[in-house]
């Protein structure tokens, strides 16, 4: 198995919502197979959207309603450009779990909620580096 | 907010046990910040297994304890390269939740469960471009 994640699905209650929340962070989306699912083209992978219900019986889970163990992050490249996110993602409708701060890492960082209540982190790691075109590299 | 994804954190409750499950699909660790986490170099993006108790914590989230909505999918380049990934994660210990077949939406896919209970779709979709890099394209 390759190194690497291709697609990360959002499970949604309201499909509408999910993407007007995702438009208004300013993201794009494609058309979906049959519109009942949004895809967005994310650098080298892909985030979609789709209905939770199915999400989880295609996945062959069991849904237990709420968080499930699986935090988002979008790394940016300076703790002024956090504080920038938190706030488009509170304009959009977003629920801030933690405000933009220095973290215990040494990095600053805050946590937006999604309409679906899947957490992204928006951090600055000073020892990541953010590439031109957003890819992410661990250092050596 | 740039339309990517930096990284994605699996909450463990074992977090050897993740580990070596990841490693058992073969994949390769880089060293934590202090070891109580693992980040794997996932192309342009990083794959990183936590504590799932202080990912909860730091995510400013309740645990609902099972799954919550986020599947993740791992993209191969044919039907066959689908059997061989659930061949390798059943071999890791992986759980299969689904077996590879043809799918609904016109490709081939199987789903394997890793020790926390985060499933892995390993999917061949005709119509979206895997590169030699292993990004991923959605269709124009």
């Amino acid at each position: 198995m390759e190194q690497r994640l291709s697609l990360v699905t959002l499970g949604t209650e309201d499909l509408s919502r999910s993407r007007a929340f995702y438009e208004g962070l300013g993201w794009v989306t494609r058309a979906g197979r049959d519109d009942d699912v949004v895809f967005f083209q994310a650098a080298g992978m892909v985030v979609a959207l789709w209905s939770r219900d199915e999400l989880a019986e295609d996945s062959g889970v069991q849904d237990s309603g709420g968080w499930g163990g699986i935090t988002l992050a979008h790394n940016v490249r300076s703790p002024g450009e956090v504080d920038e996110v938190i706030a488009q993602a509170r304009a959009a409708g977003g629920t801030i779990a933690r405000e933009g701060a220095e973290t215990f890492w040494g990095g600053y960082s805050g946590v937006f909620i999604d309409p679906d209540g899947h957490p992204w982190e928006v951090a600055h790691n000073p020892r990541w580096q953010v590439a031109d075109d957003g890819s992410v590299s661990l250092p050596e």
